[in-house]
C-alpha cells in the first residue's frame, strides 16, 4: 500500500511542538504506520506542489492530512488534485485541524466548522465496536490533554460514527466519522493537537493503522465527466 | 392529534417517584405535551389490554412509552400490535428505559442494550441544530441530575443522531435518535429516569412537543401483507 | 414561502421548447407552485447577478435551479452565494442538468456525472411512499418521453431515496434524492428535460409543491465561520 | 472462514427445479462459493435444528439463507437464535424470497413485503460500484428470466444500495441492500427465484463470493444482555 502524509510542518518549527514531535507530526504518524507493506511518503507545504499532483496520487492508496495555520497556504488547484482523487478511489484521512482545510472542505460541502479551546482532558469512546476501524481497541481511550473540539460539528452525517470524544469541560464532539464520495473512503478522526503528545499513544497509533487499511480504494475510477451513453440492445 | 402515553405505572407508587410526579411520570408528560389541538390518553399496565389494540392505534397519531421494571409484563402480542401499527404510520416515541422495551426491541431488530449506573450530572448536547426536533432548543441542556447510560448502545445507525449526552462521571451516549420503518416514524429520547424531575424541565417538554409534531404520520398503510400485483400494460 | 426560481434562459429559446414552455421553463415551474402563500421570484443568466446574492438569499426559503448549457455562464462567485445560503438553512432543489450545476457540485462535494441518451420512455417509481415529497402520489408516474439519465449517478449517499428511475431501453437511475447540509435542505429530482413538458404533469407538480415545502428551513444560521469558545463553568 | 448454507429444500423436490438445480439450490450455492479457505455445510429443514443452534452459529462466519414456500416450518426459536447470533457478529445473507424468512423480519424489525408476479426479464445494475460486493462486475447484468419484484419494498433504509433491479414489464426493485446490526452484517439480494437458473451465472456467484467476504466478522461479541457497569474513576 502507497501511503503518502501530508503535515504543514509549521508548528513542528515551534520549540513546544519539537520537544513532542522531533521527527515532526508526520514523522510521529509515520511510525504509527510502519510496516513492510506500507510505502510511506511525506510532503510539507516545502514540497507540496511536487509531491500532490494528479500523477503522484494515482500511485498514492491513502492521503493522511494534517494541517493548520497553513491551511491557506494550499492553493485551491491543490485541493482540487486531492478532490478529484478521492472520488476517482483515493482514501483520505482528514486529522484534527484538518477539519476546516481546503481538501476536507471541498470534499464534504460542509463549512466544517466547529467550537473550540484549550485544553482538557478527553475520553475517546467507541460507539460502533464492530466497525474494522476500531478493531483491538478498549470500550474507550484516556488521553490526558487535548484541545476541546465540540459540536456543533458541520459536517454531512457520517456513514458510520465511530468514535465520540467526551472532554472533562462538559463537551461532546463527533469525533471518528466515515464517508465515501464517488470511489472514495474519507475518515475524519479528531485527536491529533500539535502541543499533545497523541500520536505516540499506541491505541491512537493503531485507529491510524485500521484507517489506512480501510481507506484503501477497492476500485479506480478512471475518468470523472459525464458521458453520453447508450446501453447495448436489449 | 390523537397522542397516546403509556406508563407502566409501577415506580410511580413508590414515595421518592410519587413525590417527584404526584400524577405520575404519565400526568408529567401529559402535562408537556397538552395542548388545544392535542387530545391525550393515558394506558398503563392496568388497562393496556383495553388501551393497546389495532383499532386504537389506528386512531392514534403518536404513541410514547414509557417502561422499566414492567416491561416482562407487557405481553408479546401488545408489542406485536404496536409494530404492525408503526408499519403502518404511527409514530413511536420510546422514553429513557423503552431501550430495553418489547415493542422497541422489536421495532429496532436490536438488542437495545446499553451500560448504566446511578447517577450523575449529564449536559444534553444538540448535534443537529436544524432538525424540526431540536427546534427552539438552546446549545445544551443541564441536567442536574440523571441515571447515567453509556455506549455501546446496540441500536440501527439512527436516521438522524439529534442528541449525544455527556455525562460527568466520564461517558458518552447516542441520547436522541431517529428512524423511519414503514411508514412510521420512531424517536429514541435518553433523559427520563423515574426519581430525576426531567420532565418537568421547560426544554425537555420542548423535545417532547416538537418530537410528536415530527413523529405524527404523514401517510398510513392499510395493509402490510405480501401480495401479487402484476404491473399495468406500458 | 418565499420561492426563487433560476432557469439558465438559454433552451427556451429554441423553437422546438418555446412551443412547450411559452413561459419559459421557469414559467412552467412557477405554474406549478402557484399558491397564495408563495411569493415567486424568477431570475436567469439574464439578471442573476442581481437576484443572487448572499442579500436576496438570506430572503429566500427555497431556490429552484434549472441549468444546462450555460453551467459555465454561472461564476464560481454565485455557486459559493448558493452554498453559503445552502449552509444557513435556504433549502435548494436541483432539477434534472442541474446535477451538473456548479452548485450542486459544490454542495455535494461529487461530480454529479451520470449517463445518458435521449429519449425514451420513464416510468418513476415511489419508493418512499411515506416521505412527504412523495404525499399524494400514486405508485408511479408515467412519463411518455423523457432523457435518459442512468447510473452510476456519482453522488453522495441520498439521506432519502424516494424515486427511482425505470427506463424502457434498460436503465434505471436515482432521481430524487435528499440531503441535508449544515442547515439546509437538498432535494434532486431527474425528470425535467427541455423538450418533454414534464412540468405541465399534474403530478410532477405536485412533486415539486411537496419539495418546497419539505425543503423550507426551519431554522436560520447566522454565521459559518470556526469560533472560538469555552463551555460556561459546569 | 464457515460459511453455512440454509436452503429449506422443499421446491427442489419439484421436477422443474431439480432439472435446474440437480444438487439442490444449496449445492448450486455451495458450488459458487467453492474455495480452499471455505469450509460450507449445508443444511435443510430436515435437520435444521441440528444444524443452527446458539453453539454452530458461534462456529459461522456467515449464514446464506434461501426459504420460501416453508418460512413458517422455521420456528421462532430458530429465527431467534439466528437474529442473536447476527447481532454478535456472525454475517447474514438473505436471497431473493427470504425478504419474506422470518429471521430476515426479525433482523429488520420491518415486514419485508413487496409486489411479484411470474416472469420477466431483469438487468441489475450497479449503482455502488465502488463497493466490495461490486468487485469486478460489469455495470450491469442481463438476466434472462426473473420473478419479478418490484417497489415499494417494505425494508429499513439500508447502508448501503449496491443494485437496483430493472424489469422488462416496467418494475423497479431495490435488489442488494447491506445493514448492519449489532456484531452483524446483512445483505439482502434479490435474484435466485427457484424456476430460473440464476445461481449457475458467473456474475451471480461473484456476488456471493464477495458478499461472504464482506459479512464476515471483524469481531464478535460475548454477551448481549445489558449490565450495570459504573466506569472507572477519571
Amino acid at each position: 500500500m502507497n501511503i503518502l502524509i501530508y503535515n504543514e510542518g509549521l508548528h513542528d518549527l515551534e520549540p513546544e511542538v519539537a520537544a513532542i514531535y522531533p521527527n515532526g507530526i508526520h514523522g510521529a504518524i509515520a511510525a504509527a504506520l510502519a510496516a513492510p507493506e506500507h510505502t510511506i511518503t511525506i510532503t510539507t507545504l516545502a514540497d507540496i506542489e511536487q509531491k500532490i499532483t494528479p500523477e503522484t496520487l494515482k500511485q498514492t492508496d491513502v492521503l493522511l492530512w494534517w494541517g493548520h495555520m497553513g491551511h491557506n497556504k494550499v492553493t485551491d488547484a491543490i485541493a482540487e488534485t486531492v478532490h478529484q482523487a478521492v472520488l476517482a478511489g483515493m482514501g483520505f484521512i482528514a486529522l484534527h485541524s484538518a477539519h476546516f482545510s481546503k481538501p476536507f472542505r471541498r470534499i464534504m460541502g460542509s463549512s466544517g466548522t466547529l467550537n473550540w479551546y484549550e485544553y482538557c482532558r478527553e475520553r475517546l469512546w467507541v460507539v460502533a465496536p464492530a466497525h474494522p476501524i476500531a478493531a483491538g481497541l478498549p470500550a474507550y481511550i484516556d488521553i490526558p490533554l487535548e484541545e476541546v473540539y465540540r459540536e456543533p460539528f458541520d459536517i454531512p452525517k457520517p456513514d458510520d460514527l465511530i468514535f465520540i470524544g467526551w472532554f472533562e469541560g462538559g463537551e461532546v464532539f463527533r469525533s471518528g466519522c466515515t464517508y465515501t464520495r464517488g470511489y472514495g473512503k474519507i475518515f475524519y478522526f479528531q485527536p491529533g493537537h500539535e502541543t499533545c503528545p497523541i500520536y505516540h499513544d499506541p491505541n491512537i497509533a493503531q485507529i491510524l493503522r485500521n484507517a489506512v487499511q480501510w481507506a484503501r480504494p477497492t476500485a479506480r475510477r478512471d475518468e470523472i465527466d459525464c458521458y453520453y451513453l447508450k446501453s447495448p440492445e436489449l
